[in-house]
C-alpha cells in the first residue's frame, strides 16, 4: 500500500489522521495521482435547464452546440454528459467537463467563439435556462478515490494516472478528508458567505461568489457489469435507499449544511441513459458533509445496506464506485445562472444582493 | 465541559485520540466517576440457567439465595437481576453485582456460606446451571457513558459519582476507546486464546481463562418515562432493529469478533419485567466492537433508526441510554460454569483441552 498523499505534498502533520498509524485497510482502493507538472485543475459543470418537454430538442442542440467547443484548442480533457430532474421539475442536461491545466481552461473559456456562445444565451432569452458552475482546486484541495485499479472516472479519466499500489488511507471514518493534502496542516474550515456577486433582479443572470472552503463531491456508481443476485440487489435494495438519500439532501439538506444536492444519470451523446450514475453536493463546509456520511441517518441507511450487500456477496462485487471530493478557496470557484429558476444550484442558497 | 479520563489518569497521549483537539460534541452526556481510593472495580455476573418451566420455582429459589449472599460484609455495591432467554431455549436468570473494592470482593467470594453454596451446586447435580463471570478491571482499563445526569446504572451506581460537567469524549466515531485512559498510551490489543483452565470433560464443571485485552460492553436503556410518539417509535421503531442487532451477534457473532451476547431485559425482586434492557457482549478486542459500531450493517440499522428518531423528536428524548465498556488483562478475568449448556458463554468458545 502507498499514501493516497502523493509523495511531493507530503509534509510533516499537524493536525492527526483520524487512525493510528499502524491501520491497514480490510480491502483494497485506489486514487487518481497528477503528474507533477499539474498544479490545479478545473472541474467545469455546465448545464441547460428547460421544463416544457417541447423545449428538449432546443435545448439538446444547444447542449451539443456546447460540448462540441469542448474539441477546441485548450479544451476539455475530458468530459460527461449526465442529466437530473430537479426538484421543480426542470430537466438539467450538465456536462462535466475536466482540465488539469486551469490556464488552458481559462484561455478555453475566453475564447471567442464559447464567449460569444455564452453572452448570448442571455440575449436569447426564451425558457431555456443556462448555468456554469467551475470548480478549480489546487492539487491539495481533492481527492479521489476508487473501488476498482481500471477504468478511472472524472477528474481520473483527465489526470491519466493512478496510484500504483492501493492505498492506505480509506475505509474507516474521516478518511475522506485525510485525503486531502491540506488536511494535512489545515482544519478547512468554512468562513464568508454565498453571495451573488452580480446579477439582475429578476435572476435573469446572477453570478455568485463561493466562500472559503466550500466543498463539493461526486460520488459515484456503474452497475453495467454487475449480474444475477448483485444486479438484482442494487436495484431493488441499493439504488432506492440510495435515492432516498439524496432526495433527502436535495430538499432538506440545506438544514445540514448541504447547498446543492443533484442526483444525476450519465447519458451518451444521443441521451441515452447509461448504467451510471452519481450524487453531485455542494456543501457549506467539509466538516458538515462528513457529519451527514457519519451521523445522518439517510447516510447511515446508504452504507448500511451496502454493508449488508457487500457481506451477502463476500465482497465480490461488480458494482464500480468512485468519487472526487474538493474543498475550494474562494477564489477556485465561480459560478453563473442565465435564466434559472430561483432553485437551481447555487442560487437557493445565495443571499441576494 | 471536562475530559472523560479523570484528571489523575490523565497523561501525555503516545496515541491520538480520533478527533482533534478543537471538537466539540453536538450534545451533552456524562461518564461515572470513583473516588481517587478507588483503583480496580468489580463486575460480576452470576447467573442461574434452566430449560423446563417446571424448574423455574427451583431457580428462582436458588437465585434468591444467591442474591442475599449480595448483603453479607464486604458484599457488592450494588446488583442488577436481568433475564435472557438464550439461542438454545434455556432461561438466564443474571444477577450483575458490582464492586468498587475488589479485594472486599476476593473476601466475599471466599466466604464460607458463598463458597459452601456455589460448591454445593456442582455437588447438587441436577438440572439448573450455573455461572459467575467475574471482570475486575483497574481503573485505567474501563469507561462509562450516560445520557442524563441523573440515576446512574450499573458500575455507575457502584461508583456514587459522576463528572461534574459533561464530558467532551463523546458522539464520534472511536469516543469509547479514547474514554478509556489506557488507550492514552496503548493500543489494547488482544493477544492469546479463550481456553479451559480446569474442567471435566462433559463440561458438567469447567473454568475458562480470558485472554489479554478481552473487551465486553453492557449497553443499556430505559424507556420507563418515555411517553406518546416517542414510546410508540420506541417499542414498533428502535426496539425490533436493536433485537435483530442483538440476535445477529448472539447467533453469528463468532464470525466477527463477539464471543458471546445477551440481549437482556431488567426484573425485579419478584422477577417481574422492568422497562429496561440491556446488550452485554464480551468480544475478541475492543478494535472488533469498534468495527461492528462503525460498519456492520446490524449497527448502522440500530445506530441509523436512533438518529432518525432523535432528529424526529428534535432531540427532546426521555429515552434514557447508557453503556459500560471494560478491556481486560489475563489476570482481570475469570468464568466457571457448572451444568451449563455448550453453548453457554464462554463455553461456546474456549478450546477444550
Amino acid at each position: 500500500v502507498e499514501s493516497s498523499i502523493p509523495e511531493d505534498l507530503r509534509c510533516p502533520r499537524t493536525r492527526a489522521r483520524r487512525v493510528r498509524d499502524d491501520y491497514a485497510p480490510p480491502y483494497p482502493a485506489w486514487v487518481a495521482r497528477a503528474s507533477k507538472s499539474i498544479r490545479q485543475v478545473t472541474m467545469a459543470y455546465f448545464g441547460v435547464q428547460w421544463k416544457d418537454s417541447h423545449l428538449a430538442a432546443q435545448a439538446n442542440a444547444q447542449f451539443a452546440q456546447l460540448t462540441a467547443y469542448f474539441a477546441a484548442a485548450d479544451g476539455a480533457a475530458h468530459f460527461d454528459r449526465a442529466v437530473e430532474i430537479d426538484a421543480a421539475g426542470f430537466t438539467n442536461l450538465i456536462a462535466i467537463a475536466y482540465w488539469t491545466d486551469t490556464t488552458a481552461f481559462s484561455r478555453w473559456q475566453a475564447d471567442s467563439k464559447l464567449a460569444e456562445w455564452w453572452e448570448s444565451r442571455a440575449a436569447a432569452g426564451g425558457r431555456l435556462g443556462y448555468f456554469r458552475e467551475t470548480f478549480s482546486p489546487r492539487i491539495e484541495r481533492f481527492e479521489t478515490l476508487f473501488s476498482s485499479p481500471d477504468r478511472m472516472e472524472g477528474i481520473g479519466v483527465a489526470l491519466q494516472g493512478r496510484s500504483e499500489q492501493d492505498v492506505m488511507d480509506h475505509a474507516y471514518w474521516g478518511s475522506m478528508r485525510d485525503r486531502i493534502p491540506l488536511s494535512q496542516t489545515d482544519a478547512l474550515e468554512a468562513s464568508g458567505g454565498v453571495i451573488a456577486r452580480t446579477g439582475l433582479p429578476a435572476s435573469q443572470r446572477l453570478r455568485i461568489a463561493g466562500h472559503e472552503n466550500l466543498a463539493i463531491i461526486r460520488s459515484g456508481q456503474e452497475w453495467t457489469d454487475t449480474e444475477g443476485r448483485e444486479r438484482a440487489l442494487y436495484t431493488t435494495e441499493m439504488e432506492p435507499i440510495l435515492r432516498a438519500g439524496m432526495v433527502f439532501l436535495r430538499d432538506h439538506g440545506s438544514q445540514i449544511g448541504c447547498y446543492v444536492n443533484r442526483y444525476m444519470q450519465h447519458v451518451d451523446a444521443s441521451g441515452q441513459p447509461l448504467q451510471k450514475t452519481f450524487g453531485l453536493s455542494y456543501w457549506r463546509s467539509l466538516a458538515q458533509l462528513e457529519h451527514w456520511a457519519e451521523f445522518h441517518p439517510t447516510h447511515l441507511a446508504i452504507f448500511g445496506t451496502f454493508m449488508r450487500i457487500v457481506k451477502e456477496l463476500e465482497f465480490n462485487l461488480k458494482l464500480r464506485l468512485y468519487h472526487e471530493v474538493a474543498v475550494l478557496s474562494q477564489d477556485e470557484q465561480d459560478y453563473e445562472y442565465i435564466n434559472c429558476h430561483a432553485g437551481s444550484g447555487l442560487l437557493r442558497a445565495c443571499n441576494p444582493g
